[in-house]
């Protein structure tokens, strides 16, 4: 974060140009056989220009990291007690999505360099880290008090990362054909409807029903007994059933 | 996997003397005042013994993942289509556990210099990585072909990581007091509670109970009754409910 919170609002061009004559010469030669000189020499900038952009080489690589992870925290800061969390977490995600979609081609060059070279890999580990700490972070602060908080949101922003990268990847390894969008929301619905509460649904309860119409259960208290017509919409069901099991 | 499988079976205790000789130092001194000469000379052996065990100092500081990664994989190779797959991973993540235990004022100390030092860190992700894409690789043999079967593979396979992991921290922040295996079997419990079948709880349909016990119903034939433990997972209960409105 502290990176880009110095660096004026508007992206810089020297800090444009550094990028694109590293990703040219990343391409052409390998990121291993291209040093900071190389990059720019052909930018036509002097070093230090380099330095106060860029702390090292692999940053040049992920240049717009810094600045996603503070719009991350300052979205998840500015939630309210309205907001569900695991939804909100959900839609943090997607702001990393929507950073990777704005340029396509970059993104798919970067996907491609970060699988070969070890080090650009271990590099995104460390930033994917800071994302899933960040959601974390925020889930634990919701969770607070609650029975396992912590487990809870450690859980649950690991599935979000995962269900995020598991789209992203699939996109950035089709080149980035097509909208990712749609397999994006596709896989944080699979989290969001394991983990969060549904948005469109009220209640109605059948909480504890006579636990001797089930041989299988054990003390009533620990089972939920839901009657319901056949024909009923499954929305409102399960509308009853979230109360009756304590979620709603 | 390949430098322990290199290795002898039995730890060659010259390789024991330079991990001890290692973090006695690293605690001394702290890990980068450490070199390897001096690891090497505390030691009493040469530096090309130190290179044989270890690529780097850094592998020093992990010694026993590579063993751990490799019984991982093994005892996911030896698993049949008896083994429901949720569980499976749940305990191959347990073997991990079980290296941490089995040297808890090792693993303490290891844990705060890893805290410490930025470079054991971004190892330590590394090796978190590796864990978690065994797991996910299993997990996408056994859902293959399945609906969104790598997405689950990699959802779950993050969330059992998620769980061990917070589990484990609390327990190494705890300076590794107690036994850690409760809190992980809790951990993990969480997760199979969530995704894994329910060969052990939890939820049942009974299609078609005695009308008579709830005023809402018609005909006894547009009943459903369904019964469930109240820790059941919604979306497992959604499911099993799916189907008993013949709607699955």
């Amino acid at each position: 974060m502290s990176s880009s919170s110095a660096a004026p609002a508007a992206k810089p061009p020297m800090r444009d140009a550094l990028v694109a004559a590293a990703f040219r010469l990343f391409v052409e030669r390998g990121y291993e056989q291209t040093t900071v000189d190389d990059i720019v020499a052909l930018a036509g900038v002097g070093r230090r220009s380099f330095f106060r952009y860029f702390p090292s080489k692999e940053d040049v690589v992920f240049p717009d990291h810094e600045r996603c992870l503070a719009d991350m925290t300052a979205f998840l800061g500015t939630g309210g007690p309205e907001h569900e969390p695991v939804r909100r977490v959900c839609d943090a995600a997607r702001l990393v999505l929507r950073m990777y979609a704005e340029n396509p081609a970059f993104s798919v060059q970067r996907y491609r360099l970060t699988r070969q070279v070890p080090g650009l890999r271990a590099y995104e580990l460390s930033v994917v880290w800071r994302y899933e700490r960040a959601l974390a972070d925020y889930l634990r602060g919701r969770f607070a008090g609650r029975p396992d908080g912590t487990l809870r949101a450690d859980v649950i922003a690991a599935a979000v990362v995962a269900a995020h990268n598991n789209a992203l990847r699939s996109w950035l390894r089709s080149d980035g054909a097509g909208d990712p969008g749609t397999a994006v929301d596709h896989a944080l619905g699979y989290v969001h409807r394991t983990y969060g509460r549904p948005a469109d649904t009220a209640v109605a309860a059948a909480r504890s029903g006579p636990a001797g119409s089930d041989e299988r259960a054990g003390r009533s208290d620990e089972v939920v007994v839901l009657v319901s017509r056949r024909d009923a919409p499954l929305w409102r069901v399960v509308q009853e059933l979230e109360t009756a099991l304590g979620r709603g």
